[in-house]
């Protein structure tokens, strides 16, 4: 992509109504517009990285056998006052609830287990069907009050919510183990360290459930953690404190701000039982089936993944997200200098690297540099008069200081 | 994909709310699930054919440099007061409104020009920044009262809108035909023959928009049109009848029943003059950006491709956006027929062909047959008892009677 022609501009202000640095960031870096509290557009940089975000999560979940699906936002108040979820609980706390033409009620789906359990319940009927996953990468929606924390919560936001049925508890526990795999697989090529802590299932179960916890300064939650990760709980239900012994490996737990990336619940048969999504087992009795959910937010992990990747000039992306693989920045307005930088970006193109080319006649070095960086693409190529002499370019890493002179026959080899 | 672990299944009995033949069909067989009237959820081989036909339309909006972004579904009231639009046309008429948690009403988006013109505000400052086109492909929302025809009408639908940016009605009249020919690419490459259609610019324009009309039995629309298509108008407005003579090349006009595909709309200055959108232009003055919009409903042409594509027995897709390129069929449950299945299966996924296997061991012959031709992908290929022996497999197109035995050394060749 020429930059010349992408319609996005950085901002050098930072926004007076963002408190976060992934908002702030995001929105000077052009990745994202703000349209009220709590929901962003996605503008073609910020698109691009959660489309990768998405892509890396959709692998994850259909190596642990997800099929995915694409449920509707619109729910209908019957099936949500089938699990008493319409006037209680969530439908009552946090759902949009608009009316449609004939005067009927309908929500925004703030979470899909009842419209899961509906589709499941028409399909599923006998233990020879199960276990199953199904997921879907959507837009959901909640009431929150007061938005601020950028993507990190949003009142729209993009969503990726597993949820499995199994035959046994026994069946669903192995299960449930594979997807905390996978998600913490996700996370790190993500560039995300996530640590798995005990919470409270909140309105989902009355058991435990497991939140991805990302250390984090200004994280809105806290964790009280082993720092070998084998312990970890949310400082909400935490018995322990920080500076007692982890009870696995006695080491001793700290407590830091973390932010909450994902989160998954065993669900038991709260849902099954409401709405009679049962199956015949093996022994000819019908039963309940045995769910789980499993949640990640793309938008807001790319929120995180800005709050700590990030330096003073701006953000700095992890190859498996960043918007583009290089950035090609032509320095000077010298002929030559040109139709060489223009010659870099074919060969680029042409070996299937991605590349944003910074090709601006009106841009100084300096702003061509400072721009660069608070984009943050992870490497970072320069085109001058001193390089188009012996055919090559001047490549630094984001996350670096060094500078080091590529000749242009091995850039791609180079970048791959 | 094996068909014993596709969750769905195929549904004998026509469903008795669904008077569309693309809502029975689709239903049917797995594609899609009703949640409410006009509004369906995207069941495993459904999402397939739906990301097949927004990617089509994703190539050809790149092809006429379209930038992708994201717009949110959440509208602010102030936003659309700008322009009117929030007591009055669209607002009133077809908005979905609701309360967010601080009481402040937001509507869903039924369409973008008040937040695409904000966002483009904000960067486009100069003649120099123009032309600009700028697209995205989500989820849309309009109070229906009664849909009924299954994926042409819903209350939420799947939309592609490209919003364009011009310093001059020439720049602007030229891209709009650059759009026409785009469109019907797309229609072509989805198996659809659209027709351009002169229609009322509705709320958008007082000039004509255009509409891409297919012709199909049970289609909403009527249209006055030449049947070399080189002039249509739609019913509502057009001042010929059947029998007059073509304005062009002097054909006899047709009348018939059509579906309404896409359409696009010159917008001139509308929204920009209400909302300030202006750039300096070359002579220094400064002039409200000239606008066109431009929409195709992934969604509807899915809904468009099942009206057109079908017999007695079920769907017909075309190739570009078939579920998967081939449905394998093993028949019978001789030890021999499932092992060379299974190879058949391994050598067309090594091939990179996208293979539906009916593996189902509890289903006959005739049950994977009639399931095939309900689901409606474009080759079948059977593999039994008679076909094991010279190590090859019996391939009939769905649109077409003729059956013929390739053998497997031959067989991704064939099909690619």
């Amino acid at each position: 992509m020429r930059q010349s022609k992408l319609f996005t501009k950085t901002i050098k202000e930072t926004p007076k109504d963002e408190k976060s640095i992934n908002a702030q960031l995001l929105i000077r870096a052009g990745f994202i517009h703000k349209v009220m509290a709590g929901a962003y557009d996605y503008l073609p940089l910020g698109l691009r990285v959660l489309r990768k975000i998405e892509n890396i999560v959709r692998e994850e979940m259909n190596a642990i056998d997800g099929q995915e699906i694409s449920m509707t936002i619109l729910q209908p108040k019957k099936l949500w006052q089938e699990t008493n979820r319409w006037d209680e609980s969530i439908g009552k706390e946090v759902m949009y609830k608009c009316k449609d033409a004939s005067g009927k009620e309908v929500g925004l789906g703030p979470t899909h287990e009842e419209p899961v359990t509906e589709i499941v319940r028409q399909f599923i009927h006998s233990y020879e069907d199960l276990p199953l996953s199904v997921y879907q990468i959507q837009t959901k929606f909640r009431k929150e009050l007061r938005p601020k924390s950028g993507l990190l919560r949003g009142r729209e936001f993009d969503m990726k919510d597993l949820y499995s049925f199994h035959a046994s508890i026994v069946d669903f526990e192995e299960y449930y183990k594979r997807a905390q795999q996978a998600y913490l697989k996700f996370f790190k090529r993500c560039g995300l360290e996530a640590i798995i802590t005990e919470a409270s299932g909140g309105d989902f179960t009355k058991e435990y459930s497991h939140e991805f916890q990302v250390l984090a300064p200004d994280g809105e939650d806290t964790i009280i953690y082993c720092p070998r990760h084998d312990f970890s709980q949310n400082k909400e239900v935490a018995k322990l404190s920080q500076g007692d012994k982890c009870p696995n490996c006695g080491t001793k737990l700290k407590s830091d701000e973390s932010i909450e990336a994902g989160n998954i619940f065993p669900l038991g048969d709260r849902y099954s039982k409401d709405m009679k999504a049962t199956f015949v087992d093996k022994d000819g009795k019908t039963k309940p089936l045995i769910m789980g959910c499993y949640g990640v937010g793309p938008s807001r992990t790319m929120g995180a993944i800005v709050e700590i990747h990030h330096d003073d000039k701006g953000i700095i992306w992890p190859e498996s997200v960043a918007p583009y693989q290089v950035h090609l920045l032509s320095l000077g307005e010298d002929e030559q200098v040109t139709e060489f930088a223009d010659q870099v970006y074919r060969v680029l193109m042409d070996g299937d690297i991605e590349v944003l080319y910074d090709d601006r006649g009106d841009k100084s070095a300096g702003e061509k540099f400072a721009d660069a960086d608070l984009i943050g693409i992870p490497r970072r190529l320069v085109v001058s008069g001193k390089t188009v002499a012996d055919k090559s370019v001047e490549l630094k890493e984001r996350n670096g200081d060094k500078m080091r002179i590529v000749k242009l026959d091995n850039l791609v080899r180079e970048i791959r």
